[in-house]
């Protein structure tokens, strides 16, 4: 028999449309200077839709008009999302802005406004731009091809690099599902839904208040542990929406293969989570820490966010140093449950530390190691069978010259 | 009648010898290249001793033994400290030659090993170099000179960019007491006790007991509620000694003067706290978080620490740009209780928020506030009247370039 892992293939040319059911299109309105900042994702028919949002108090108006929507019927049928401006802090101004883009993209594609998420990222506190993106909105022309695809994945970025998107497939009830997701970084990332958005397409058959659970869970283990600086802004948002058109059985935690399903969506997840922290600010490496021996799995998942997490260790990577110090001391202040005596640390295959002792290595090795552009990170307590993984970037000159000059 | 602030003056030109009974030495004995890293503080007599230390799980061997000597009597006769090396996770070893340090220290003065504290900063992980502290401390000669303050307060330094001294007298009971401090910054510094070492002397008459009681209560305000980097230490340590010189009669909480004692040992612990923060690695300017208008003070110390402690204010602040909705975003993610219909926020004298709503102001005069050596930004939650005060640094270039390459 296969192993859930096994069920589960990677569509390497896959795209947020390759579920089906789903277009999207992405163009230049203005808003930003140069690169595309207004997008669009519809869905042939109103799909079951699920949400998870940032926890910062202060939460940007597009927030509130996408749970106003999503609370109507669980329902959305288009999200209508902007980059350049977050319109956050905006006050009444701003609610009235992000309500007019949804009834705007509702009356653009004749639907019912409360089947239309809002979405936007970019600077806090300056008023919307309304007559850049209104006319805009008009001219969206969601398609389902791979140029729309570029488009779109382009005008959802700020400060990132590069576009985000990943796509897998499995069958269940002896139907093909596919899920797939476009996402953004890449400042203000803190575990807790931090500066970013990311949405996830699929074709299963779910209900909205399913689909929920699933995106609960898997959002603790995936976006709930990157790190980028550390801030939480106040415009995440990850979002789901589910065609159910692959013809599966109606998925519930009772469906014997919902642990299939979850998997699905963990691993679109893990992939976009992964490349929001490789496309940090600034960032030259992505971190892996892997926290092993831990009490439990939510101890383990606190000690490795407190190492990604920390400037020291960010910097330490940037420089290729094997500062295992600043590895043990983050663990230490960490709050998780650790006897001081019996932690292990390895980076790729050194390791450096044994019942937190030195042991000799050699500094050109593991010096080698950090210059890859993908690094990772393995503490073992040595106390437990708690397990748990946490995703960031090193921290580099260019990570302060983005955020010194991000307004000018 | 004179306030209690109006009785405590600043001393100019006082040092940590400066309160009766102390005297100091430094010299440089080869554990780093070229500065002074290793020193001294001695008392005339025994006197009474209190310390707070690193809350980091991890802990260095000095910790353990000062610790240890501390709980003996409650009395210290002398402080030896080094920098360069922090003999943390050096296992037995580490421990045997903090042990070695102290009864080195002990032999040379001729007292017990258990009036004797040991303190260390710099690198982790790396054995002490005992070859070259131990015949060092034989040639530490203390004494009450200028001189000899100056080469002791360079070496306790790690990274730091300047010295770090203050010294506040007061009449308590119609007596002159006098109290001073050393510290050291500048990296790994957080809440909560973080890489940092700072020495005060005074010659108030106090019991441990009482002196502990003191310093803990101050530390809260103080010492904690400074940041640079979010790390915290393995090794930090704030060490008052009361040499009780100056006749006045023994202070307890009891005490009509109490209150004057504990502001003078909190305006010792400010000064030496700022001066620690504008000493951030690589740091430009000092910021000056002040939250009022909260449910209650350590809700307003809650919130005054994530603005301080955001990567993306001290960018802003580095980049002198009026990036009010970093500042924004830090309060509601601090996890105060705020309502994000009511926040002012002001820079210097302009005010750019208010209930949570943009004010024009003109961006050149912020941004030239912006550019000060010190910034206060004032928020108002505007929901009670909880008070509190953080103080860190910008993120510079330099932050990057001193932690990539520290131990190259």
């Amino acid at each position: 028999m296969l192993t859930i892992d096994q069920q589960i293939m990677k569509k390497e040319e896959g795209t947020i449309i390759t579920p089906a059911g789903f277009q999207v299109a992405g163009l230049h309105s203005g808003v930003k200077r140069k690169r595309n900042d207004l997008g669009i994702i519809t869905c042939d028919v109103p799909a079951n839709a699920a949400a998870v949002y940032t926890t910062n108090v202060i939460q940007a108006a597009p927030i509130k008009v996408t749970k106003e929507s999503i609370a109507k019927e669980g329902k959305l049928q288009a999200v209508i999302v902007n980059s350049g401006n977050a319109n956050a802090c905006t006050g009444k101004q701003g609610e009235k802005d992000a309500f007019l883009m949804r009834s705007a993209a509702a009356e653009q594609l004749g639907i019912p406004e409360y089947y239309v998420a809002v979405a936007s990222t970019g600077i806090i506190g300056l008023p919307m731009p309304m007559d850049k993106i209104i006319p805009s909105i008009k001219l969206l022309e969601p398609a389902a091809s791979d140029n729309n695809v570029d488009q779109f994945n382009e005008s959802i970025l700020t400060t990132d690099i590069f576009t985000k998107s990943t796509c897998y497939q499995t069958t269940i009830d002896g139907k093909t599902v596919t899920m797939a997701g476009s996402a953004k970084g890449s400042g203000m990332i803190e575990p807790n839904m931090a500066t970013m958005l990311a949405f996830v397409t699929t074709d299963a058959v779910i209900e909205s208040s399913m689909l929920q659970v699933a995106l609960k869970e898997v959002t603790e283990t995936t976006f709930n542990c990157i790190t980028v600086d550390g801030d939480t802004s106040t415009n995440d948002m990850v979002l789901i929406m589910a065609s159910e058109k692959s013809g599966n059985e109606g998925l519930t935690p009772q469906h014997r293969e919902w642990s299939v399903f979850v998997e699905l969506l963990r691993k679109t997840c893990v992939d976009l989570a992964k490349m929001i922290a490789r496309d940090g600010e600034g960032a030259t490496t992505l971190i892996e820490v892997e926290v092993n021996g831990a009490l439990n799995d939510k101890e383990a998942t606190q000690a490795a966010k407190a190492v990604v997490g920390s400037s020291l260790v960010k910097t330490a990577v940037y420089g290729a140093d094997a500062n295992w110090g600043r590895i043990i001391a983050a663990v230490g202040y960490s709050k998780a449950i650790v006897n001081a005596e019996t932690i292990d640390i390895t980076i790729g295959q050194v390791k450096l530390l044994e019942n937190s002792q030195p042991l000799a290595f050699a500094e050109e090795e593991v010096s080698e190691i950090l210059n890859n552009e993908t690094v990772k990170i393995v503490v073992d307590l040595n106390i437990g069978t708690g397990t748990g993984v946490a995703w960031g970037c090193d921290l580099t000159y260019d990570y302060v010259r983005i955020n010194a000059s991000y307004r000018s």
